[in-house]
């Protein structure tokens, strides 16, 4: 028996494999240093190896590499000294032949790349951000974007992806809420479900999928104060009932990897927690791939968490609470073969962590094809099918929040459209969080998709000036933008936020508003990863701008690219129409053209509620009855409810049925309600179904989503909408934290959103 | 044997007479209607008792009642249809009496009354409220101050009283925040100590004590948004590390009742939480007092919390997790008797329940001795010695917050002050929730107490105008305050909140600004019960008032009254010198005055984080170290921390050590520290202990109050500081939920706030 047989299963060339091992070529297994300081890029795009990354390979191997591809600030890989998607996989094809080649074993390297809404390298699609895509409500069209993302990854040699996020966003303040696909865990869940499904595919072992790797196991998106990696304080039933539900999900969908948050959930930091990694994932639910930190999760053990006395300890800790592999961290490969030594950890230890990222490396098939073709990158990074995908993912997840006497859709012939804001004409702004930088004639900006639109429209005449920044108090742009705005019958204002890292100075003169945007963003960011605010609104003058515009007396029809809900009570109290586009990737710009002039219906639905003030926070639709109805200065509801979007056409809701109206605690109901689309234009509506269990042993939210459907209606179509609903849907976490079905009397209620429903009750018998 | 042999014990005497009652008589002794409700007031004074009152002692006796002496706008007691305390004795004498004479076993009522800050009743001494009580950090004067209540209530017949208050404020958006002592368990707990030992003094059967009732159990200061009653979000390691540990050290000193809170925990209501009552309070602690519900408590477990399917399943559920008496409700009443009758509920049950309220109707002596002297109450109540306590709390919890170029102390002799403001001349709102009317000369107003101060003083002069409300938009008082205001040398303007229930209308014109005050309080009510807000920042106009008054160039001294932390960076910035007064009671004006003009040094200091900003919440000081370091907008830091206070003096902290630095686990470590006065004026100064644990199994706080000691130091002199560090302090709440001293460095930090300390390690050896 050989680890190079292919007849054997995994399991079976893991253990041969390891057998074969030394204690520091098992170490070398479990870590995963930088992948963009591996290597120089040469003048003629080719690579130059890094020295200090051909000693580790020498000493012991590399398991894995984080990011090779990976361009942005940090990496200080810009669009000019990074590499093409051909270069790209020809680098990391070199980089693995050293290693194989290299290393007494010839053990592959695991590539890691970022891809969450697309492969986080030069070239790569864009897809719109996960806050947009959970406001898609289209599973369907989700799990074709994973396809194509790890389609796209697996052409440059990425096999591991730092993606589906899958945190419950409790509190927008945080930067991260862009990264994920809302506040419900259920949605949440059917998206890790599609996301798994998506990236794994049929198997690993091809050339267009990639593990997923879900993050950040758990509480995340709870976290005090909505502060990065702050504590989450939370019970156990509510951890299962909410935050763990997706992870669950999305492992029972055969996902291979997941990682640990920063964060602690009441006093125990969840990347020291073998009641989390070994005990619940492991040994409750059978996951059977392998445990990634977060990027530095085990150093903040010592030093932030300080349950580790230095950097030895927190490496044994979280090894033994069920850490295979250390993100990009120096704890793992510093300090296991000491420990090895003192009995602090034993060979058995190690053979656990390293068997399992082994398996996962012949599970992918790296043995037998470490290579991939650089050809090939080429022609599927970007490819128009992808790009076309971008376009429809925006299409659908894009909301239409407001829209006065049917402002909105504008007639092609409108005439002169001023095309004013920060967010109008800016590369990054549009693109999210953990995007690289790209081409310039990758992206279509707001104003490009409007100008390609009317391109051909006769008469149609489009101004351009930005207004102001994101931030920052100039308004030496106001002038030149009201200048626009007076020439203009339909003035569209593009405000919001950034999550763009500072690429360098922008080129943006507010001035003359030229239009010259480079591949440099702005210095604006507001939003992503570690930038959390204390309050919603828009910053900067950008509320000025709007005021001072609408004064003109035209209509005004503010779009929003953003990370996170904007609380802007004279934006929803005057403009004409509000479009919420969180950041709709690349083709974001065609997709809003496509909706502004009514070539697309939209159909986009909130995935979190949009607060009325800061001070209401927490605010999220399914809370316990018990939550309270009212601030002195306002009530607890919020601007806009969960699930809401408006549309171009009119649904009514008729007919709500239950079919089997009670059932035993092991049986099923089928809901049925009849939708029809009552206006004049074509258009899809997401049918919403929503639970409440009248009475219950513990405490339940209000109302929790339980199922959903899109479905398109033409002008005057009906349709009957069916939904099941069964012990999943049902069960409860109860006092002793097992879930069940108790019986009693349900509400199941169906409708636009969670504010707007129809009920009907149904009946769960007592256990026979 | 007998229940009336007084040679036998509470426990023998309780037996005997269960043994003796019928199941209705049982069920009598777990009610408490509300007080004010059994009798009419009476021209002359006397009372004539209330049928449906009759009926029910006849039918089955009443075992408590609630607020007989309650007087406020919910009970429609006012001043003048309400009773004198001599009134109210033998109101109450005349209730017992009737219960005594015509229930079949002539069993007393136990009166249960509030009195969290004096007891709620007419022409009771009203203290400072508890977040200024907490402010003081004199236990022994807060201990005194108790005692005081308990006379001035026992006197008139209650023998039990609602407080203290425990719970740990996390979110000062609540309104009850100014009914806690503050955000630190540590500080609670000692005032719980002492409030248990100042209520049930050396016993219950005395004329001076009551029983104290531990409230709300629990987690009741940490509900989601602030909002009252809210699910409380917290793991089991936090509700024992932070918001049970007041309730288990008062639960040790003795407190002989408990209240449940309205909240749930993790889905569990407190009221509904066997684990929590009989489980940790009853078998872990021993507790042998009785349990209380809140006010319709019971009611919300079936009507909003929805774990109980109708209120005859909620009487059941709660008197089986040990709830024992039902505030002011009728579940019990109504639908116990049925419950037994269908086997829901033993008479088992009820023996326990109602065994518990006789054995401390015992324990009170009010078998022996059960009617007061209502000569006694008249000559206790608000007596001169009572008055003389309510200005000296004043004066040690009244807060310093700014002092610029020692803007005060104000000179006597400083000729003209304009005495502005909302808070200046208001009678109810300076003294907080859960106070009664009281008659205007009992009431000292922060212009009451400048002119008294200043009545001897030549060429003083003293101006008054109210400017503003709390709330609404109305500028009519502008111009009286800045005419006054520019007559003037010095400008004291009394700004912030107010809790005061609405009394009727008000009765002080803004344009005239004159002080004509009656009993009726503004309806500017916008905290207390209730009462939960969105933003921490002045309410109405008061902000402007002040900028208008700031722009006349003149010294202005913003006194704060209000119940929750002000954010106001504008007033934080221009005000000359500013006063945190919380609602400081009765005597709060002559505690203010004596302040301002220098016969007393402030020594008050924050139990609460002020934050910057709304938007950072929650703010408190003992929050773990990974908790953030910035938003976009701003740190996370406050604008002043816990434990902050300026003086009119200076104080040096000096030669911090730790003598024993190496101890064993369950050793005793001494921390010294010299403190200097080194200003010229005589002060009290609040030295603080800090401790932080360096590395512990589970997290800690960044920095947690472990002692704390008040003393008056003369200009010059020094006091070496002592205290003892041991278990107690030591210890946390381990994995398996242990209470455990860990091994390793801890940091000991002793100075005058949460951030500003000298600090030293202390080593706890491994076991030996």
């Amino acid at each position: 028996m050989s680890h190079t047989d292919v007849l054997l299963n995994s399991e079976e060339r893991t253990a041969q494999l390891l057998s074969l091992m030394t204690i520091e070529e098992k170490i070398g297994q479990l870590i995963q240093p930088f992948g963009w300081k591996t290597y120089h890029k040469q003048p003629d795009g080719t690579i130059l190896l890094d020295e200090a990354f051909r000693a580790q390979v020498d000493e012991g191997g590399v398991g894995s590499l984080y990011g090779v591809l990976r361009a942005d600030p940090w990496t200080e890989v810009t669009l000019e000294n990074g590499l093409t998607p051909e270069e790209g996989a020809r680098a990391i094809n070199e980089i693995q032949r050293y290693a194989i080649e290299h290393s007494r074993l010839g053990i592959p390297i695991l590539f890691g790349e970022e891809c969450s809404h697309g492969h986080m390298a030069i070239g790569s699609t864009v897809f719109p951000v996960p806050l947009l895509l959970g406001s898609t409500w289209n599973v369907d069209l989700y799990r074709r974007m994973c396809e194509a993302v790890a389609a796209e990854t697996r052409s440059q040699g990425g096999a591991a992806t730092y993606s589906p996020v899958l945190d419950v966003v409790r509190d927008p303040r945080w930067g991260r809420t862009e990264e994920c696909f809302g506040e419900d865990p259920y949605l949440i869940a059917e998206m890790a479900e599609a996301s798994v499904q998506g990236l794994q595919g049929e198997g690993l072992d091809r050339d267009d999928t990639v593990i997923a790797t879900l993050k950040h196991f758990v509480a995340y998106g709870s976290t005090e104060g909505g502060r990065n990696a702050a504590p989450a304080h939370m019970g156990l039933r509510e951890l299962h009932t909410n935050d763990l539900l997706p992870f669950r999900k999305a492992v029972e969908a055969g996902a291979k990897s997941i990682m640990t948050a920063y964060n602690e959930i009441d006093g125990v930091p969840c990347t020291a927690s073998d009641e989390l990694l070994n005990e619940l994932l492991r040994e409750q639910w059978g996951f059977d791939g392998f445990v990634i930190t977060d990027c530095g999760a085990i150093n903040m053990l010592a030093w932030g968490h300080d349950v580790a006395k230095d950097g030895e300890d927190a490496a044994v800790m979280s090894l033994q609470a069920g850490v295979d592999m250390e993100m990009s961290g120096e704890m793992f490969g510093k300090h296991l073969r000491a420990a090895v030594d003192k009995g602090l950890v034993t060979e058995a230890n190690l053979d656990l962590a390293a068997g399992r990222i082994l398996k996962a490396k012949f599970e992918l098939g790296l043995f037998e094809r470490p290579y991939v073709d650089p050809e090939r990158a080429k022609t599927i990074i970007g490819c128009p099918e992808h790009k076309e995908l971008a376009r429809e993912l925006a299409r659908e997840g894009i909301i239409l929040l407001k829209n006065e006497s049917d402002t909105l859709p504008l007639a092609k012939n409108t005439g002169t459209i001023a095309v004013i804001g920060p967010n109008a004409n800016n590369v990054y702004n549009q693109l999210g969080d953990y995007t690289s930088p790209q081409p310039r004639e990758q992206v279509a900006t707001l104003l490009d998709g409007i100008r390609a639109k009317l391109g051909d429209v006769a008469g149609a005449r489009v101004l351009y000036a930005p207004g102001c920044r994101i931030k920052g108090d100039s308004r030496e742009g106001f002038d030149t933008a009201l200048a626009a705005a007076e020439q203009a019958d339909v003035i569209v204002l593009a405000l919001g936020g950034s999550s763009a890292r500072d690429f360098g100075e922008g080129t943006i003169d507010l001035r003359t508003g030229a239009s010259v945007v480079s591949d440099h963003a702005w210095s604006d960011m507001e939003c992503g990863e570690g930038i959390d605010r204390t309050g919603l609104h828009l910053l900067g003058v950008q509320l000025e701008l709007a005021q001072r515009l609408h004064a003109l007396g035209k209509p005004v029809i503010v779009v929003y690219m953003n990370g996170r809900p904007v609380v802007e009570p004279w934006i929803d109290e005057h403009a004409h129409a509000i479009l919420e586009a969180w950041y709709p990737g690349q083709e974001g710009g065609h997709a809003l053209a496509d909706i502004l002039f009514g070539d697309c219906n939209p159909s986009g639905r909130l995935t979190v509620s949009v607060p009325k003030d800061v001070g209401q926070l927490p605010v999220y639709y399914n809370g316990k009855r018990s939550r309270g109805k009212r601030y002195l200065e306002m009530d607890v509801q919020p601007r806009y409810p969960f699930g809401y979007g408006l549309s171009y056409t009119t649904f009514e809701y008729d007919n709500l049925q239950v079919f089997r109206q009670t059932i035993a605690p092991d049986g099923t109901a089928t809901v049925l309600v009849d939708v029809t689309n009552t206006g004049t234009a074509a258009g899809s509506e997401v049918v919403q179904l929503y639970l409440s269990d009248k009475v219950s042993s513990v405490t339940r939210p209000g109302k929790e989503l339980k199922g959903f459907r899109k479905i398109h209606l033409e002008p005057g179509e009906s349709r009957t909408v069916t939904f099941m609903v069964a012990k999943e849907e049902l069960q409860l976490i109860n006092r002793q934290l097992e879930a069940v079905v108790e019986p009693g009397e349900f509400g199941i209620m169906v409708g636009r959103n969670a504010s707007d429903v129809l009920s009907v009750p149904l009946f769960v018998q007592e256990e026979a």
